[in-house]
């Protein structure tokens, strides 16, 4: 289907559910998708952070996408990362997910190699001119250390290179810059990544929001918008502060044991199993798994926030 | 080839040519692998950072590997860059470099994800478990944005786990502790990934050397090993600040125009071009490439150090 | 007078006006007090990071503290930083200030030192044990290079060591955690230091804001102030955009020639006395002063806001 | 007296003894100094960060500068820093160690602020054109987050503002750079601040060293220091090494508990006590102190030194 312009409402990132030796456990993304989709969300974004895209084997980041894909079955945009170094690898990875269907391609600035702005917008130029579909910009300088400027991502924008973007830099003002700066520009999609911060988006202009919580509560994020929309603006705060505290499952794991990287995605995917969605709650490796107390700890927060 | 244990002397880490289209020369890099073995080199690392083996496509890394295995043809251990972001992803390229002949893999800590001392000695547990060739450890922060502690690489060498370090991190009092808590441990290889300071490495017990600068003037950094192995530590001190001087071409390339990196790489592949070993300058995308200018004051740093 | 709890509304960090050799200029302060009051500000901060404290000795920083007390005389509350590296420094600039009358100190973590959560509560305990007046803690990373943990701001907010805090770290989510974490603790002010998101921090739950451009607008961002707590949230809104543009005038130094702190406090002094509030524009040494072009632009962003 | 042009040798920053609350313990920098005066050192330096200046007051300060200078009695140097934040503050710190007999000034880039290197310059040249003794710029980028380029004090050294530069900042190559850059001018003085690599600093063309850990052996350094000169460079790598293993005593202090800072100046000021230099081991507000476990492993680094 064609990518909306601008893309609204809440697009989950979608978790990957693994086996427990590390496959990708294609009955359980069906059912997480179910999960979403029944939940009322606006799209899925496949392959991004959340997704653990940075885990996957290519084969493993292609099946992934052709089961959504394949499962939503047009009734919802999927969007996909692709997510690599530099400009040659990204481009075969946006060969991959969108000969396999996805609507639109996320894509970070260069990472591992040391860049420059001159860099970066040479990369979008030339992905976007390969790329079949929309290219929206992934702004994620806690996993590429590089910071998108404002200034250069509205550059792309006037000239048709970049739909869009998705903020996940937690510098809410300089979101507010592009949200600004992008109003002449039809169509053009600002979406934050934040979990904590989406009615305050929203308020800013913000088209949507790419909560990677949504995975576990995508009813509440989508109460969240709605009430938004509907004008209640003190409801949606109130949703929001209830997501926020849900989101405190992330503290579960033991900073002292593991990443923060381990503690939120295998904090998410202890929710999905706690509440019957996935089979298997699994990280793929090297991340470090929670523990039963841990995961007690996860559950708690589900059943403060009234989700068991 | 069995790896020697430990390695000692120099170990260019090999650039790759490229064709004006982004392709590898292969030519060119048999060219490039004669002239470092005339040099008198004492093994190769492809796949490397200075290789661009973050901008090198799959089927572009095994190309390169499978060119040099087979050019160098047993006269020197290879050694070959698995460099992804997390584990599952890094063993798929040890998998397919030691397929190819590699002797050694050389592997960072996770990146793009956020990581943690326990995931990465997991990581490179999982690593050795599954690799059928030595595990040394490439410790490059300015690249995975993680620093890895000397007493982690010191545990991990003493369980088996990694054969040696490539220390790229500048932090040589760091590299200090790692090659005397090395020294019980036969066979370890401490090798600096450092231009600049290969006789400061060598006087405090390092094995070796992986200078990026070595493409451009292997006899130098040759030179350098052997003046201080037979205890000419001045002659080694003379020889190393003319490589420091020639290193000053990494500043040809104006850092209002392009990073570091494009200025680094451009440099080294401007004076392989000038000193024509390989038929095209050219760096991968999105690096932007050095102007005539600049590629002339590479010329002159090959002249000031007696290259033309 | 005593800080009322919580502080509310608009409490701009006084810049201080320099003569052209560098000496605090005592009519030109008084002016600005003027200009602010006149505004319609509900408190005066001075000493912050806008003021320069960086720069005053302590003689002059002295010299403003009276000079504002004085000319304030009552009307409004006057806190004070007491910004040092550490905990012994800190607190003689604690004796200082509030012997000359302010009534409240605001203090960041310790710099310079590298510090630790624990050396953190310990410094704000020993200074709340000495000081005369409440505690605010000055979050400001890009001053001090370590964030206050949220959960370590409502712990000493619990205890009574703190009465609030000054958000400059741009983390709005973080301020959303101590904002939703204090709410049951009676009279904390959470204060945001942003210039960008003003409403969107009242939103959230802000009591007020501390806006370094509100010396150059003190009535724009009273008007915001006033249109939120009227309920007029699309109001609110369109006065925050508008003094986003006019924040642009922090862009128009040349940040090849001078820091991004040159080019802020060189705009915000140089719109104040292009509206003819302060006699010189002048910033402390070794900040580079705007030239004629760069003045200009800041004249053009101060058309553009209609305040010329 | 005159400062040596260049300076060379061991120029310990001293330690400042404090009593259990907090004041200036007069009569143990009298004994610290006896202490490190027959260990043979070549100079002495006051107010820096292993004299834990940042948590001096001015008074403290003073007292500090007053007491070596006088117990010294021209017998070495005496170098002071001038450690605050900016110009101005830096300037009255110049004034004051200099009327109390300092010799040589050592000052920092700006910091809290946000500084660029045309800032920097300036601050030299400033503080140089007020300072009636030679400036030694101090490159500590763990203190003061911004590194000095090797360009910008080689430019300042050849206009005659800077007369050495005290290198803390754990880049070799950096200093190397300077050192190097910095041989046709007559007089500059290149001290490297690395407890861990003054073998490898000498050997590439420092003239001297300042370690903290000179404070608890001077012998140590002073010997090393000897055997470097003496073209021993076997017996200096021995000596340097033993000095490694002793700094090991930085790691008792529990990092859960504490910052290195607090755990490296205690452990300086445990292993002063327990050798029976000084007269307690209190360490300024707000570190945390070495518990009694900690410091007994502090004492058996002494131990395995031989200094106990």
């Amino acid at each position: 289907m064609t990518l909306p312009a601008p893309l609204t409402g809440v697009v989950p990132p979608v978790c990957t559910p693994l086996t427990p030796d590390g496959e990708v456990d294609v009955p359980s993304l069906r059912a997480l998708v179910d999960h979403l989709v029944s939940g009322g969300v606006d799209g899925l974004f496949v392959l991004g952070s959340t997704s653990e895209v940075a885990f996957l084997t290519d084969r493993q980041r292609l099946l992934v996408t052709d089961t959504v894909v394949a499962h939503v079955a047009g009734r919802l945009p999927v969007l996909a990362g692709a997510i690599d170094m530099t400009t040659p690898r990204v481009l075969e990875h946006v060969a991959a997910v969108t000969a396999a269907g996805a609507d639109a391609v996320v894509v970070t600035a260069p990472f591992y190699t040391r860049t420059h702005p001159a860099e970066i917008a040479r990369h979008y130029r030339l992905i976007a001119a390969h790329s079949p579909v929309p290219v929206i910009a992934y702004d994620i300088p806690v996993a590429v250390h590089t910071k998108l400027p404002a200034g250069l991502v509205l550059e792309l924008a006037a000239d048709g290179v970049l739909a869009g973007l998705k903020d996940s830099s937690g510098d809410l003002a300089g979101f507010r810059e592009v949200v600004g700066g992008a109003r002449p520009l039809a169509g053009f999609s600002a979406l934050t990544g934040s979990e904590l911060l989406v009615d305050a988006a929203l308020a800013l202009g913000a088209d949507g929001a790419v909560p990677g919580l949504a995975n576990v509560d995508p009813h509440g994020y989508v109460r969240l918008d709605r009430l938004f929309r509907s004008g209640d603006l003190e409801g949606a705060r109130a949703e929001q502060e209830r997501l926020c505290a849900l989101f405190g499952m992330v503290t579960a794991g033991d900073p002292a044991r593991m990443g923060a990287g381990s503690a939120a995605l295998g904090a998410f995917k202890a929710a999905l199993h706690l509440r019957g969605v996935i089979a298997c709650p699994a990280t793929a490796a090297p991340q470090i798994p929670l523990s039963a107390e841990e995961t007690e700890q996860v559950g708690k927060h589900l059943a403060a926030a009234g989700l068991v």
